[in-house]
């Protein structure tokens, strides 16, 4: 799907009576597009050592290699959003084992749930937003060719907690803010 | 604010070209209005033994108990949303500890990251959607009038990890959807 531009439909930025803030107020009918920031579900997911990453079909950040993740649906709990993008991205059933952290990306106004999750078997069956689906030993993470920051982070926070059954949810790192 | 209703301004369910879910889509125009879980951003806060609730000014639940908590807004993370509503409800300036819990609510597609927080000082000034803020012991706390079931769920969480500096956090208690 191509983004729309509220510009393109007669929205402009306007403080509707009764508010505080600018907000997109549609010229000919008054309607308010309010924007309120996204939540974004993913998981790093294991099958023993090995750690499953999806090259992306899609932009941004075509060709480069990330966590299942993608927004968040309505009616639907961060947990099975988390389970439904690996199945879409990668044709896996995960089983969700705890919260590994919450990142925020204020620039884009994105919240990030990350789960640790585990895979039932090692078969992998890439969805349309993938070019491929691979799981890679520790050692053989594409570190390079990641898509974006929050990957590297997930990853890392992964492996700091690998073998504990239980941990606090982890934050961005410390001065982290997600641009890249 | 009024709730604006997009039946009001001409919009109707329709599955966008590209898309495989109906959205509300602009029948003038064709602008989509996509909708997205909504994240609310709260914390319980503490100053010695007793923990801060403020009672309600606005509708949903008028009159009832709540944390302070609300929409977190864009380009802020939620640890600053979190800061400013008890800002914003109670008039304190709060320090945040650890993220207590990860609720969803998919009823009303919500996700509420609650955090523990800390307070300077006893003395509260309640804003505009409270009608009083106030500091409860343990055995004080109205569990009768409080607003929404995740302030049960969040005070009962909160009270099982005092004293704990680290711990993982909560999800919905067990077969605990929100609904009330």
């Amino acid at each position: 799907m191509s983004i729309q531009r509220p510009s393109d439909f007669g929205f402009t930025h306007q403080v509707p009576s009764g508010d505080d803030k600018p907000r997109l107020v549609c010229g000919d009918c008054g309607w308010i597009h309010y924007v309120n920031p996204k939540v974004v579900v993913g998981a790093v997911c294991s099958f023993g050592e090995r750690v499953l990453l999806c090259r992306r079909a899609i932009e941004p950040r075509r060709g480069f290699w990330t966590l299942p993740a993608g927004f968040m649906e309505e009616r639907e709990t961060s947990e099975a959003g988390a389970c439904r993008e690996a199945m879409e991205e990668a044709g896996v059933s995960i089983a969700i084992d705890s919260l590994l952290a919450v990142y925020n990306i204020p620039r884009i106004s994105q919240v990030q749930l990350m789960y640790r999750a585990t895979l039932p078997g090692p078969d992998l069956a890439p969805g349309p937003e993938s070019l491929e689906a691979r799981l890679f030993l520790w050692d053989e993470i594409p570190w390079d060719d990641l898509a974006f920051p929050s990957v590297v982070w997930a990853l890392n926070h992964w492996r700091e907690v690998q073998g504990q059954s239980s941990f606090p949810a982890f934050a961005n790192p410390p001065g982290q803010t997600g641009n890249y």
